[in-house]
């Protein structure tokens, strides 16, 4: 599980103090692990942070990297290429909300990172830890969007890239992962094969960062700046509600962990909020063991349009459970009809065209709002957290021209009923 | 050609003072004109500038708006639901620099826009002036990123949309504008003969914005705020060369007077820049006419997979000429091939993926610096307009996996030639 590539002498990771077990709670020095040495619980990062003011970040890039202070990166981070994601639009979603019935509605359009999804900002962490780290290789298991991430950041950054998908994935997501001209490989399985294999590399690797398996903990850390970003483009406020997708869990539990550090740190009043998963029904352990009331997620076989959410073995499943539940916040899953109206509705009323998580996130929400487990009246922010353009099997059954016709008017005129 | 939907009084178009003939001279009130009474020739905005000041954009809205005193627009023009384009990442690119020869390269990556082109740019100015001038319709004939724009740009404003396309598109922008649910007509024919059509259409319909037609001098306004953009970004200064993509060339003339309205205004030092354009071999009718050395831009029938900028009748070709020439610019075409090639070296060197106008831009640069036309030393900008997940096809044969494999590390190892 170790792979201790550089000594902490020379390793800056900004605030990052510490590695942390989520279970047992047993610290150990900052470096490549993953799993406790006592209790193979998860690591996640510790900080030690100093004094932190709105103004400086206010004042740093326009990037994630504003935030560079509250993650485990070197403070001159950006001097290194890379994709400098996030800080995306924030968009009021009156139209949207009129139709499910919020009244203070907000979208978080994470489409506009460089490779179109979230994963830009777990894997620039990734990458300039793994810098630091020693490692000289990016590599990952991927339901797509974290290949494309990966595969585009390492060509910026001029690293050598290991990317595997599962061979069924998306044709938009292959194409976009390989053009990056990494070494893009196709294994027979799904997504929980293909992870299996990406650990038993890491094991062999030790030159080779697997963003989501051996320098998890660091890039897991990337979420918090959709959290961090809410927050300031709300003013330096938390909302009362925030839905987010789940696959692995990691994002809902960093969104939950950014919103509780902005208290702390005193860059927001520790107001309360409440957090709510959304999920595929056709891949939902985490929706089921939130419904049974229980702690333990029983994994799944997923199968579901919504392919980049389809982790039937959530790691962070039983967290994500804990963050719900403390916040006061509920999950629920979607069928994939209702992923395709969220994506045509969220497209439609906003201008939005997000991929089929998306589409989970708005019918998700749809769904909570019905069943009175998100209030009305509250302030409610949805991720948004991936393409429309990298799904579009999912709508092309769906939506198309309204006609074909030749070039004169009086044929567009019949095509439009007048 | 004139559609007066709305009387002076209440027009508030911002600094815009008149509409002026870029052939003529002749000035005219603000209105829903775009050809001069006097001599036919294409009508643009004039201004009457207050004082502006770089901190007062600097602490504008992160978008266009953030330019609003500099464009045809009321300056509570963000108090209306709109898409918010714009302040798109500009990255220093010394990879690609290395592999083009050239020592001080930016990309402008403006994929990063809500439908991933610069037309959301555009598309938001039209619709902003649109709206003051009494439309209630947003139309546009397209070559697909423009469709893709006015149909998120309607949908997110809650206006109607009607979009005209050549039906011979790329699927995935009929699929990016269709799921807006606005109307989207398929046109048997090239977009020439569809611009026709738009322009029949907009005489027929006065409550129609054809934002490219009847509001194109508007329209046309938010091309500079890719100009405004790169000399903010660049420290409020002028990069020395530009190379920009050319359909109808309206992008190009734009970005050149965006540059001297920075000098003029001071907001910059006004310091000599070149403008480069670049075309596909297979759609050049601009480079051609710069090639012969006179003024007449021909039409020609367009037969390349840069679809997006296969204009054969390009309505700014000689404003195009002009500013090339009067700065000491030039440009040139590219093969097909080389469109692809130009694609895969941004991907490979920057991790942007780029669609075929991209490609354009990129391979064009290669010419021009093999022809000692750019220098190399010069700082040059590159402005990438679109994105590589609209063209799929274009990479569809060049790239993919390494290989498929089981889920076995022996395999991966076999296929990575370990
Ligand atoms: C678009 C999109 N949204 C959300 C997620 C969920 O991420 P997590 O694994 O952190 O739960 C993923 C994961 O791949 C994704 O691709
Ligand atoms: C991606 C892209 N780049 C550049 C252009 C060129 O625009 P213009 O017509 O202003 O020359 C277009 C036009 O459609 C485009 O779609
Ligand atoms: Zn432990
Ligand atoms: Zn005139």
């Amino acid at each position: 599980m170790t792979t201790t590539l550089r000594t902490n002498a020379t390793l800056d990771l900004g605030p990052a103090a510490a590695l942390s077990c989520r279970e047992c709670g047993n610290r150990t020095p900052l470096a490549a692990e993953f799993a406790c040495a006592e209790c193979f619980g998860p690591l996640e990062v510790a900080y030690e942070f100093g004094t932190i003011r709105r103004e400086d970040i206010e004042a740093g890039p326009r990037s994630i990297w504003r935030y560079r202070g509250l993650l485990p990166v070197p403070a001159d981070v950006d001097d290194h290429a890379n994709t400098q994601p996030g800080l995306t639009r924030l968009i009021r979603a009156d139209r949207l909300g009129a139709e499910l019935g919020l009244k203070n509605l907000w979208v978080k359009d994470d489409t506009g990172n460089p490779t179109h999804s979230f994963k830009d900002r777990v894997v620039a962490v990734a990458l300039a830890a793994a810098r630091q780290l020693g490692f000289t290789v990016l590599a990952c298991p991927s339901t797509g969007n974290l290949a494309n991430a990966v595969a585009a950041a390492a060509a910026r950054a001029g690293w050598r890239s290991v990317v595997l998908i599962p061979s069924s994935l998306e044709r938009a997501k292959v194409l976009t992962t390989a053009v990056y001209d990494g070494a893009l490989i196709a294994v027979d399985g799904n997504y929980d094969d293909v992870n299996r294999l990406a650990t038993e590399l890491a094991a062999e690797h030790e030159d080779w960062a697997f963003v989501n398996v051996n320098v998890r903990p660091y890039y897991a850390e990337g979420s918090k700046t959709l959290a961090f970003e809410v927050a300031e483009q709300l003013g330096w406020r938390l909302p009362e509600q925030i839905v987010v997708p789940i696959a692995s869990g990691a994002q809902l539990t960093k969104v939950d962990k950014g919103f509780q550090e902005l208290g702390t740190l005193g860059l927001v009043e520790p107001t309360p909020y409440r957090v709510f998963g959304a999920q595929a029904t056709g891949c939902s352990p985490v929706s089921t063991a939130f419904r049974s009331g229980g702690d333990v997620v029983h994994p799944v076989r997923p199968d579901t349009i919504a392919r980049s959410l389809a982790i039937g073995a959530p790691a962070d499943g039983p967290y994500v459970l804990d963050a719900v539940r403390r916040t006061g916040g509920a999950i629920d899953d979607v069928s994939d009809d209702e992923v395709v109206a969220g994506i045509r509705l969220l497209a439609r009323t906003e201008g939005v065209f997000t991929e089929t998580a998306g589409g989970v996130t708005v019918a998700t929400t749809k769904k909570l709002v019905e069943a009175g487990k998100l209030d009305p009246e509250a302030e409610t922010v949805l991720l948004i957290t991936g393409d429309g353009l990298k799904t579009l099997d999912a709508v092309a059954d769906h939506v198309g021209p309204k006609a074909t016709v030749p070039p004169s008017s009086k044929a567009v005129h019949e095509a439009l009923g007048y």
